[in-house]
């Protein structure tokens, strides 16, 4: 048992040339399972030791003879020149200005007039295809008859003459090698040769278990500006699915034609921000119709050859969306994620029908990391605790790293924390023995216009990047990560199909006016606003965060703001004279905070729209905090909520405020915010976490009345056995 | 001419019972006017005194017994029930819930089916008036097939049963006197009572010299709430000015009907905020002509009687405003009007068609500021220092205070500063000798959905008082109100009529994203957005503040971001990576800054969209100043400009700058910003004044190539002679 707790459930990035120091660190982190990054090739040594091997697959750039040789089936991306106005009644617009030259090249094969889109932005018509024409020499579209100080745009296909996770890992580590181009397998001739290229690998590659596909078919959206740096990133991104032929192909299928505007989308690329449209919801479930149908064949080949097929969830992932419908027919053995977060990390963990799924932590070891003065082992520490606590409540059954070793190796204090972090997570399973903690007996739901489909990918831009304008949502997520309850994700076409589930007690609408997440025009539907209002009305919860139900209408902002309690001043009701003043009581909520809340970047200009809200805090006259009551339900207003150990108490004592059961939060909790504690009732096992960095006295509480004390050292889990 | 610098252009409140103090204080403070106040009354011995003699007159509410014996002429004010969200299929609206009492009482003389709205607020639908009824007894609306789960409210008439200012006066100095009520002249035979009752006291009342109008016919929107506190307030309101007949009336003039949401507008009381609809506009074009009209036989009667006729700017002003079509037929000697600011000085300064004008500085002589421990000089220092800099612009004939004498001669060190101020005051008066001070040779213009009609009234909502919504906005033009700069007010329908006048050097748009201040749907109008385009490129400048031009429109947030070189980041662009940094040389407009900027409240997420777009200050990623150029033209963003020394500078430079004539401010400039100049090219006098309460040194400049040095005490004016 003993040699459980020192082996297992980790995969290795390895690296030729440094045999022995592999082996080593082989026994030292418990490796039971070693891999190639992009770029590296084991050795046969390597790869002949008693551990399991994986070994990156590149589906769409693994044969680069045949992207060179097939240049016309290469993928491609809808671009959107830059938006351009006419001083005169002739304009031209240069379609590649602002765009990396190595990135794309215009598509010339395909009928241009059919494909591409001249759009007047001022009026937003598109303009009929006898207006323009294009220069092959200049690369340029010339409009003949301008409307003077209108703005146009020209959306246009181009091919990808250089993969994307190939040109980022080039300029990023300074590669010299040729550019890689992705090839599509829309195209039967390409698809054909992507299986069979995969099954003569499979043969001459008995040595490897596990087959990592990176990935499968699309890359999400990026791309490069003139100055070789990134101008445009989407991890959700679809416009690196497009082709005139698969346009083609889904007008065949769905019985209509798409529009460039259904990708280009007035310049916002469909980013997951957008209120998705019809149109755009049609591509997605065609491109992961088939995306899944061809990778099952990968898959299949794989088990034919007696090898494990695991997905990175990531790089060319689009189509393979784990919680979307055709997931499962692909029939994975596994899927391996980044985890940059909690909310990265159950992301992965919950990922249905697969036998089991890994993390890949943070940091990746690359140069801009482990350089000379840098602090690898903080940035792990901090990747592990944050990603420990959703790890208690849905564990990845296996973890690794991913890079060059090499650059790990350099620094000794890192070796040493890793194998430390590998043996707690080894612990963690043995103490866990497969079986779930303790959670709230409601459940609570995320409520956005994607639904389930984006499950745990709420207000996120880039792959658990911070952005300023959206780490005060992405908190959310992350304190329910971790916390003890379980958490679905719910859209608006939910609502209104199925109505809200019994088992709900709280809903929670979190994001800026105008987006998918806070919902935008679904504020404005009746059904939803009905059903909402109802079911608060009997007893729900409701948690609004930032600009929740918002949308400007017949004198409200919020349009729930019956149920919040509060609205926010968009200027047209500056004219109400405010009286709004903080309560000097101690609310609920608010029992366990012991330093000034921090609400992020917060929401200005909220003010109360009724008597009966209670203000919890306020800062210059804007409310931060409040809660209100609607009929037999509760509402609690918060300004913003980004990731911090109070503020995953503060979400959780909001909750079982809202759902009205103040009284059963005392099961398994603990009373200091910076510590939290998973109860694995059918093993009698507890853990007791110290998210800080700081030595923590805390109180863990079986119930109301009965507790015990402990002290925890910074970034601590100790494990209890509960008397049963 | 000493004689001069002592005594004239000053008007006293006077007060009955201290005589001998009154007598003092007009030699003090070389008073040649008395007055009275709401509530005090001028003994015949004042009276007699060789001083003019200003007489409140309250045109609608002077005779009591007529307001008591016609309540069925009082005046009423559109109201709207809260909004109520039906749980069962009947719903019951109390109309007055939250609403005060004793200042409205329901209109039950009318048909109220005619007259009142009740509006599903979800749908926005007006519902059928067979839906409903009103059940005189409990004063509620009982709609009895509501739609369950949505919003409804009832907008209806109420009579004013106290009038707003003597509520005011009488809740703020807890009066014991009975309420006075406001009657209506749109009825014939108030008319008709409201002037022979006028005719009668200017026959009774020889003594009395100027007749001041408190003021017409209508006051400003005030609504009070339940708990004796303000609900509402609207400087500019014209909810008040409504009635059953004057809806009638309007119909047969403008051959429509109004519906009560012409003025109710969802609930926001047709705030200036919104874009004016053509039914308000129509609304506020009818009521000014009957007010102009009506007014005008008022000041004939005082003519008659050989009495001057002034009109304070302020309570009953509506209909009156100074800056409307009809104003000039009223025949008014004069305005009076309270100084807040330097922006409210210019308000009534620059007033058209009038003798003189007048304005009432602050402190109001009221127990909220004269109290023991009060600093009522500090006050009123501060008030005269940031209305100096206007008036040496385009200044009040005379000045005056309003209020209790006796409280202010509670404080001897107030008494001496006012004389100090109104000797200040003579002294301007006495070197401009009515001319003019050296101004820019391009005039700015101001840029919103109302334009002259609403001259210096921009982003305000209760006269000069501060929100922190709008100071960042207010800020602009208290700036422009000292400046060196002829200014103008322009609507984006002037821009349609008559396009931009050629003494234009630069237009400023500044204000929040739909409002009237920023244009809202304008931004969409291409008729708008191409005369501009086309004036900016032909080398017009163009000063974008807060949410210049925006309207979420194809592709852009601000729809002139091609010409201000940004955009604001809503959501759905957050995938376009920012490279955004503010560059290190000092720019043209930042040479005089030595601290940190106050931008006020800002604008958070304004990023660059174009290359060409120099970024001059950012704050954690967001842009705050920035400056582009578009053909021959330029354009200054600011994120927001609230009013400091050191933002009037530059604002000035920001003038000078996107006019492209930045060798010409250095005519007649102060090096150091916290002091300004003011030439007096005809008279040979210069002005040189500190807005600071600090010592300052300053190089004064007649031309980029001459200067003198100067020191200046806090506050300090200073007169030099210029050799000419």
């Amino acid at each position: 048992m003993i040699e459980d707790l020192r082996k297992g459930r980790f995969t290795l990035p390895a690296e030729t040339g440094i045999d022995n120091e592999v082996k080593r660190i082989i026994e030292k982190w418990g490796a039971d399972a070693i891999r190639n990054s992009d770029g590296t090739i084991l050795s046969k040594e390597l790869m002949d030791m008693a551990v399991k091997v994986y070994t990156t697959y590149l589906t769409v750039r693994n044969d680069q003879q045949w992207a060179y040789s097939h240049r016309d089936q290469l993928q491609m991306q809808y671009l959107m020149s830059k938006h351009n106005t006419a001083a005169n009644e002739v304009l031209e617009i240069d379609l590649l200005d602002g765009y990396f030259n190595r990135q794309f090249e215009i598509d010339k094969d395909h009928d241009i007039k059919r494909y591409w889109e001249v759009i007047d932005r001022t009026s937003g018509e598109l303009l009929d295809v006898n207006h323009w024409e294009f220069d092959c020499n200049t690369q340029k579209v010339v409009i003949n008859n301008a409307k003077k100080w209108h703005r146009y745009t020209v959306s246009f296909l181009a091919y990808q003459v250089w993969d994307t996770t190939q040109m980022y890992n080039h300029l990023t580590n300074n590669w010299t090698t040729a550019p890689e181009m992705p090839y599509d397998a829309i195209h039967e001739e390409t698809r054909e040769h992507i299986f069979s290229y995969l099954d003569n690998w499979l043969k001459e590659n008995p040595s490897v278990d596990v087959v990592r596909f990176t990935t499968f078919f699309y890359h999400f959206t990026i791309a490069y500006n003139d100055k070789a740096k990134e101008k445009f990133v989407d991890w959700f991104g679809y416009s690196a699915s497009v082709s005139p032929k698969a346009m083609d192909e889904f007008e065949k299928v769905k019985g209509y034609r798409l529009r460039a505007e259904a990708f280009v989308d007035e310049g916002y690329y469909n980013s997951p921000f957008r209120v998705p449209s019809k149109e755009f919801l049609d591509w997605i479930d065609f491109v992961q119709g088939f995306v899944a149908e061809n990778a099952k064949k990968c898959v299949d080949l794989c088990h034919s050859y007696g090898k494990e097929a695991m997905m990175f969830l990531g790089d060319n992932w689009i189509g393979t969306e784990p919680y979307g419908d055709y997931f499962g027919n692909i029939g994975l053995d596994s899927v391996v994620g980044s985890v940059g977060s909690g909310a990265t990390l159950r992301l992965i963990s919950d990922i249905p029908h697969v036998k089991y799924t890994e993390g890949r932590f943070l940091p990746y070891f690359f140069p801009d990391t482990f350089y000379e003065g840098g602090n690898p082992t903080k940035e792990a520490v901090e990747n592990w605790v944050q990603a420990r606590r959703a790890i208690l409540r849905k564990p990845v059954e296996r973890m690794g790293y991913g890079g060059y070793l090499s650059l790990a190796l350099k620094f000794p204090e890192f070796v040493e924390k890793i194998e430390e972090i590998t043996n707690e997570f080894r612990e963690i399973h043995y103490k866990m023995e497969g079986t779930k903690a303790y959670t709230a007996k409601f459940k609570v739901a995320v409520l956005n216009a994607w639904g389930k489909l984006r499950s745990w990918q709420t207000n996120m831009v880039a792959h658990a990047l911070w952005y300023k304008k959206i780490y005060s949502y992405v908190g959310v997520i992350e304190c329910l990560s971790g916390m003890p309850v379980d958490v679905v994700f719910m859209s608006f076409e939910d609502i209104k199909k199925k109505g809200i589930p019994e088992d709900i007690g709280v809903i929670i609408n979190a994001g800026d006016a105008g987006t998918a997440w806070s919902g935008d025009k679904y504020w404005v539907d009746d059904e939803v606003t009905g059903k909402l209002r109802e079911w608060v009305h009997n007893g729900g919860g409701f948690i609004g965060i930032g600009e929740p139900t918002a949308y400007q209408h017949q004198g409200k902002y919020f349009q729930l703001s019956d149920i919040l309690g509060v609205d926010r001043e968009m200027g047209y009701t500056l004219s109400y004279t405010r009286h709004d003043k903080a309560q000097e009581e101690t609310h609920f909520i608010l029992q366990d905070q012991k330093s000034e809340i921090d609400f992020g970047e917060g929401m200005k200009y909220v003010y109360r729209v009724s008597d009966s809200t209670q203000i919890l805090s306020m800062d210059n006259g804007d409310i931060n905090l409040a809660v209100n009551e609607f009929g037999k339900g509760r509402a609690v207003y918060i300004s913003g909520l980004p990731y911090t150990p109070e503020n995953v108490r503060i979400l959780l004592r909001a909750l079982y405020w809202a759902a009205a059961k103040e009284e059963e939060m005392f099961t398994w909790y603990t009373s200091n915010s910076n510590t939290e504690c998973a109860a694995y009732l059918q093993t009698g096992n507890v853990a007791i976490i110290n998210n800080s960095d700081k030595v923590q006295e805390t109180e863990v509480y079986r119930d109301k009345n009965s507790a015990v004390k402990l002290s925890l050292n910074p970034y601590e889990i100790k494990w209890i056995c509960m008397e049963l």
